[in-house]
């Protein structure tokens, strides 16, 4: 089962054209991803900050298939894809709850682990290699 | 009993500072306020758009507290107050759940009805009118 | 020669790894696009509301290829390119200026007309077509 | 003479009711800030970063006077207030640009310099003091 994030669309996540601005269904993507960390015990604050070792985004790929509208309900599923041993890549699937439910995107972000000390790729830590595996 | 909404920080909330950039306080109290309208029924979708009567926000006054990291919980709390009969005023609290528990932040938002069509003040709605006096 | 747009980074753009949050650097592309829509005499306000047409993103591509800062300014440059009488895409590469120069991301959007009233692909409109050809 | 910054709004200022989102103008004039602390030779990258002494935001007051449409040109300006010696205020005036002019909103914030190792208020440093004075 992938891991399964619910989330309201908000009046800050629209634009003019009265639905979702294309940049925030990446967003609200990362939420997703920073939900299933969260779960995995992973302290959030530290994460996402320089500790020698980062861990950015290289890539995203999105395609946008539905608008969403303020009040609309989402579910976000997402599968992590072990590419190398320094990098994973997530597979996103934001679901436009019903009914009936319809798949508003898919979205795909790269990431690669980074020594921000020795600058150059790294291995990913230990307990983020062991949240892909288990994804 | 305020009404109670949930939230955890996220990431893209977040700024260079390592915290909550100031803005976005303001964006997750009216997070808050959104949730409490959808749970009275309100439709989101319609309620935020120009339908020939509009309630913008005339005034905000914001007073931060606290910092609040990524991956903090926070839980919002708000009363509804009538300043006239086209206009109220939304008192928020923001905590950041502990233990301990810390007030983070105090927001006031005032709404003023407006008639798109006539250019001027209007009374509330009828279903916002209600909203207000039962919160 | 490709439209420019010159920019620099707000903190506002900025996350708490202390750079810019991935999902703006598609804003930031997309604003060098308003910038050409409006350079060509097009009224964005009209243009990104629903008229019966709208042009909304389908698909995005993005390479991220270096970290931005506060205060970075940046050169956004981006080439039209006319995919289908009713779909264009857009090459954006954006620059951190220096010296020396970098490029820190490259991103590509795809933009198809729709019809809200026929609901249904439609042709671009005459004024958009001329600009993708200029571009 | 205040200082003067530039801005065109950008669509993803707004929201599904067409105008700028509230807590934006907030944004927007905390670009007029950068931009003059920027123009005074402040490093903006290591100014908004915690090296021992951070400025946060204590307080925001906005009146929002009239709505902001996608390619409104704005001009924002603003005037700094010594407080005490360890706080200032900004006077901010948002102006849509015409013909005819109108002021589109008038924002004050409150900034409290603070030392985060010795966890109390610090006075301001010699640059932001001396920034402060001039503006």
């Amino acid at each position: 089962m992938p891991f399964a994030y619910h989330r309201t669309v908000r009046f800050a996540d629209t634009d003019a054209a009265g639905v979702v601005y294309f940049a925030n269904y990446l967003a609200i993507c990362h939420e997703a991803y920073e939900e299933s960390l969260g779960a995995a015990g992973i302290n959030l604050k530290t994460f996402f900050s320089d500790h020698g070792v980062i861990i950015p985004i290289a890539r995203s790929e999105a395609d946008y298939l539905r608008p969403l509208s303020c009040g609309d309900r989402l579910r976000i599923t997402f599968k992590p894809e072990l590419l190398q041993a320094d990098s994973f890549a997530l597979n996103f699937e934001l679901t436009r709850l019903g009914p009936p439910e319809k798949c508003a995107a898919r979205i795909r972000t790269v990431h690669v682990c980074t020594s921000t000390t020795k600058k150059g790729r790294a291995p990913l830590p230990p307990a983020i290699a062991a949240w892909v595996a288990a994804g």
